[in-house]
């Protein structure tokens, strides 16, 4: 059990090097607002340890706050602060209603006053004011997350049919001034992106959204194809925005704490974006060929993989790379493969990610499990739960994309 | 061009490194074979070379040799030795006119003869006597190069179908002994999987035979499944073997003309067997992390992808694989990825693989050419042959398989 208590170990010291209190706190700490209100708007999975921060720092110079955060992400009463939990990836009504509270709390604002918005990954589904039906918009998001599309895609669509994404929230808080604090979940932190990039000019065109719906087969509608040519904001001038965390950071915390447990790291990358199952196959081809290396090592890659869902089982895309490496990795002693998002949930599941190692093959089959079979019903979750292979982190407060880890002890 | 012209200088050095001359020489060299007649049979894409220093070697101790190899592959006569080319992938007609003058020299031999078996890959198509029709047969190859199969999955198939493959060849050389030289083309050389194992035990059984038919939905007449069922020799009394080349020394090789070249060469794996083009994009992802590295590098993988065929262009798993990085390494200077066939042939092409740079999408897209559609035709031919970034070595006299390359340059 060594491999699954390195692995553990690892996990606890990189989430707990990635949260995001510290830099909430440098960004405010010495900072000047105008001498109206500031409310503070926090946004995304990380959202309520963001929002718990700034209260800390800020005090009474907060005049109103709203948290919105994934469904169980809250954890506890924030002084002034109204928190509100929604659906999350699928926007829900519980996302609309906290989006138009948001909405309400930032209009008729004056020049005096500031919107503290702090943004982290999740924001996509849970801040949304659609400008399509309900219905329309939740069936869009099915396809979305169906299709294959990457984030940058999906967001490039869903921006053209939201009052708030692609920089119209900042434009809607106008003339108050935004002061954006943004804790990054996308590859190259595209700030146009992360949770669609509420209060940041868009950089994605009219042009590309088509190119993306075509690609897709997506918003087929008349009334949709014509939101798709609407352009969204190319520049704000009421906006300044820091931005902190990133997936390096997590790759580095993850190097750090498997150096401290004796191995030495290399991350190979920090913008991993290719199909989840692959990359799984491409990191057991690494283990085999450094069963040869004298001393212990992680290999450590961050990033996003994607997951093309064919399959109606449960799952998410660290749980696929893990259960998809399996096989390669049967029977190499001391070797295990992790991969899990850093904000604890992985896909629509409970998990945080998935774990293996060279036995693990062999438990799913004592168990009548077929990984292959699994993996083509996109059902990892029940086959690492058979073996004991899920990692369960519950929120970690924090959201700064995923990390994949190779351990080879000697 | 720097970044072409290493490339080319590290292809030509690799493929120079790893022929096989020196190795079958070291084989024979006092080698004695028994009083009676030593039959050369050379079969593969490497079968010409092989067999031509085994006649430099031997000289008239050979007392009948017989070619088989891949169209164009051959290179000139040999004295003695009869030369026959056949279809590959795809076995064809000359594959069994070829494997039956191979099967009627090695009939009714004497315990005293030899049959020097010089095997290489590509084996598998050229040397077979089907025990099914020939259209069932071709119709069955068809199957599994579509399926995505692995080589190893698509040969427990075939040898189920075939008088030579899986150890039978050697049952028929009986009581001659076979003396056999093998140029490993399969990640881990497994003998009983390079060019289908015709003289050695084969592990498969009948039971992974029905597996795999099912896995890909193959093999559903009545015939067919009973031929399955029909186990293969696992032992054999009359066979000697020695194992030469193997993608390990493609990588190694690789690596030291990266390092004739001022590159600093990291082996990643020799056995990626992940699909091709999600291997492109994980080692596009390599390239945009070490753009911060401060010396030149090469970071090489050794292996065989697969591709899931689907559309009806032209291409092959190497060109794939380098197309896929096209996109994630956009704009990067002085940064390129190639990816080739030892062999010098990629799929049904007249190229040995595919290159590409960080001017190659930016190249693509003024021909009006867009990398993503390509890739779903697999037609990465002619994506890559309009941009110039086809890889032409014509046949090289050797296989060990695949090997892809990534170079940073300072």
């Amino acid at each position: 059990m060594h491999m699954r208590e390195d692995s553990n170990g690892i996990i606890r010291q990189a989430i707990a090097a990635v949260q995001p209190d510290a830099a909430v706190q440098r960004a405010l700490n010495g900072r000047d607002f105008p001498d109206g209100r500031v409310i503070l708007i926090a946004i995304g999975k990380a959202a309520w340890q963001m929002a718990s921060t700034a209260r800390q720092t800020l005090g009474a110079r907060i005049h109103q706050g709203l948290v919105i955060t994934k469904y169980g992400h809250a954890m506890g009463d924030i002084p002034g602060v109204t928190i509100y939990e929604a659906g999350h990836p699928v926007p829900d009504a519980g996302s609309f209603r906290a989006t138009e509270a948001v909405l309400k709390a930032t209009e008729n604002l004056t020049p005096q006053d500031t919107v503290l918005l702090l943004i982290s990954g999740g924001g996509s589904a849970l801040f949304e004011a659609p400008l399509i039906s309900w219905d329309e918009s939740a069936r869009l998001n099915e396809q979305l997350l169906a299709s294959g599309a990457g984030i940058v895609e999906m967001n490039t669509i869903r921006k053209r049919f939201s009052k708030v994404k692609g920089g119209r929230f900042a434009m809607h808080c106008l003339p108050a001034r935004v002061y954006a604090i943004v804790l990054s979940d996308i590859i190259g932190d595209p700030l146009d992106m992360i949770a669609s990039g509420p209060a940041y000019p868009d950089c994605s065109t009219a042009e590309d959204a088509l190119r993306i719906a075509r690609k897709y087969k997506l918003c087929q509608t008349d009334e949709m194809q014509a939101l798709l040519r609407v352009e969204t904001p190319k520049c704000l001038h009421n906006v300044d925005t820091i931005v902190t965390g990133s997936v390096r950071e997590l790759c580095h915390a993850a190097a750090n704490a498997a150096r401290s447990l004796g191995y030495t790291p290399q991350i190979l990358t920090d913008s991993l974006d290719c199909v989840a199952r692959e990359a799984g196959g491409f990191f057991a081809a690494l283990a085999r060929y450094h069963q040869q290396s004298e001393s212990a090592l992680a290999l450590i890659a961050g990033g996003e993989t994607v997951v093309h869902v064919r399959g109606n089982g449960r799952g998410g895309r660290n749980q696929e790379l893990a259960l998809a490496a399996a096989q390669g990795i049967d029977g190499l002693a001391q070797t295990a493969i992790f991969s899990l998002g850093s904000d604890g949930t992985d896909g629509p599941t409970d998990a945080a990610g998935g774990y293996v190692d060279g036995g693990t093959l062999q438990a799913l089959r004592a168990k009548g499990i077929d990984p292959y079979d699994a993996l083509q019903n996109n059902d990892a979750y029940h086959a690492l739960e058979a073996v004991g292979g899920l990692i369960h982190t519950g929120p970690t407060g924090t959201n700064v994309n995923d990390v994949t880890v190779l351990l080879i002890r000697r």
